[in-house]
């Protein structure tokens, strides 16, 4: 048994200087990658993947790296993106610290990791990197379709808008046109979780810390276990969890410790993402998702902003549960890509596992994404 | 002009020992509460409110405390609880620091303050410190009305059953017959924020702290922002606070500082409350609303409990807005106590403040209290 960990990813090095949104720019960035299936010879037949806050460009295995994607049961042969009949790329955030040039990588400028000093990064970005790597890294001069999950789903909105006659079909997943007030409490209160742990030391903490490294574990865990809350839904927790208490041996030997289990499901996922996602990065593509707002396009008006999109038919997916996307910002960009000329379908599901439901309720995703992607 | 603060309270010394549910016992345990309007001779006018986590017992002005009250706008001559009518008590929960005994209290044992020595503190005690001030310290045998507001509403059941025949009528208002998971996960993560905060000390912090003293402000600010988003709702904020930007001096001067108003708004919030609200107060207060279930009385079913409370009219209301103490649960209470024999009204309204609409759609809540009591 090798023990060696196999990587799939593929990176695209990224024009230097490579302009940011916001000001300053990046010298000697890349972008990570990953593929399933060929082009055709036509290169007509491109999906890119564009990802939400944390998820990595691994969205499925292959043989090259044969562990599970984020997004296993969603993709390959047969399933609903089928790797028989599309090429799929999966795109790592610019800004993400997946493979992708982010605050905790290294500025050539000072040999050091950029930190802070990282340009203030938003989604116009992070599209305009993907679009790299679908253009000049794969010469692809048309996606066949777009699909962008939760935070990838307004990059894909970006996508599209920043750059016109690129794509022709999108599936938007659980995502919105703009951050709304809800949302963004949420963000900032992960944020100064992070901010608050005196051991972010102003971004200065040991990057690839072992456990007993500087590092803001606190602030990490606080933010993720509010992350999960939110990505999930009380219907759901009402039928698994209920009021189930822990075994007396699992639970915590201090004051006010964990007795409920879901108290220690939360512990869990927190455990699991502390120390597997730099909080830099975190924080650069959490204020990021704040910041974005498809009615920068359209006079403040994001009806307006959507109405400028040209495509030939989308997919818009909500789910009633989405306290952090709510369905009715699904509906406005059904609306809004509708009125702009493209053919739109909108499939509004009852999903109990809440924003999450895309990585969770494969089947009601699979025959939404399936059947439209099938009807092309 | 006076800078001398009145006061309204009354204390009522609770029997010594006074006996806890989960074992242990207070010594020299006491009472705060305020009272509006006359008992009248029959004793057959008296209204009991017992309260969310965070008020005192100032529901109200009154002449010896002229400031405004948690619940100004409901309790007054002529408004909804008519103190012309009724005569209206408010108590502060045991174990808050608002005049009650609690975890900041000098433990007579020791005569050094309890901190966590103070023994576990559940609804029921809560529910039977406030029967003793009703029984014994007013010498009332029977409320005509018992009004519980969020965890005050689960309070309140637990009087009831605890109590029967003390109880005629019953307001339940936004609240719950047990904690659910989603409520739960909240408020594990809110307690978790202030003790992983290496000031709350393992809560042997300064209790009078100055501004310079010893205290878990980080966690205190954090939990209650958590508290105000899940009081509020999504809908609410989309109107009132959308995408505004703070004006640039109001931004806070540091890497990811505040910049929309949302979070300026939150900020407030939470400056008021950090040291105005004991945090090892918070964390007994937020782990009792954990604890309660009125199934406990039912074998395990919530229904089977609610069927054991005997009272003759109940007036139910919910907010559809609620995502802490969602409307199923309010209904569940209007059904149980159906089930058990009062003549119940449900009132479902669409306020879009959330939980807290209670404390803010004054005149759609006043209307329906206001018509209950009204009809008695």
């Amino acid at each position: 048994m090798s023990t060696e960990a196999r990587d799939a990813r593929r990176y695209h090095a990224l024009p230097s200087p490579f302009a940011m949104k916001r000001g300053g720019a990046l010298h000697g960035a890349r972008v990570a990658y990953e593929t399933w299936g060929r082009l055709s010879e036509a290169r007509d037949n491109a999906l890119l993947i564009l990802t939400g806050l944390s998820p990595s460009a691994h969205a499925a295995s292959s043989p090259e790296d044969p562990s599970p994607g984020w997004w296993e049961g969603m993709i390959g042969p047969g399933k609903a993106i089928d790797t028989h009949r599309w090429f799929v790329i999966c795109v790592n955030s610019l800004g993400s610290d997946k493979g992708s040039t982010c605050p905790a990588s290294v500025d050539p400028a000072t040999g050091r990791p950029y930190r802070l000093s990282f340009p203030e990064l938003t989604l116009e970005d992070v599209a305009n990197a993907a679009f790299e790597v679908v253009r000049h890294g794969l010469g692809i001069e048309r996606l066949a379709c777009l699909v962008g999950c939760s935070m990838g789903g307004m990059s894909a909105l970006a996508y599209m808008l920043l750059h016109p006659g690129t794509v022709r079909t999108h599936v938007s997943v659980d995502t919105a046109p703009q951050a709304q007030p809800f949302a963004i409490a949420i963000r900032s209160l992960q944020r100064e979780a992070i901010r608050l742990d005196p051991q972010w030391n102003g971004g200065d903490y040991d990057i690839h810390a072992a456990d007993g490294g500087r590092y803001p574990d606190i602030g990490m865990s606080i933010a993720r276990k509010l992350g999960v809350i939110t990505y999930r839904s009380a219907m759901e927790w009402n039928g698994r969890f209920a009021r189930i208490r822990l075994d007396p041996e699992q639970r915590e030997d201090e004051p006010f410790g964990f007795e409920f289990q879901v108290e220690s499901y939360l512990q869990a996922h927190a455990q699991r993402f502390v120390r597997t996602f730099d909080p830099n990065c975190y924080l650069y593509l959490s204020r990021a998702s704040d910041w974005f707002d498809i009615g920068e396009y359209g006079g403040g008006d994001v009806m307006a902003g959507l109405r400028r999109i040209r495509i030939e038919r989308a997919l818009v997916i909500g789910v009633s549960t989405d306290i952090l996307f709510p369905l009715e910002q699904q509906e406005q960009i059904a609306t809004g890509l509708e009125a702009a000329g493209a053919r739109v379908d909108f499939v509004a599901l009852d999903s109990p596992q809440g924003h999450d439901a895309f990585l969770v309720d494969i089947p009601n995703y699979s025959r939404a994404i399936g059947g439209f992607l099938a009807a092309l």
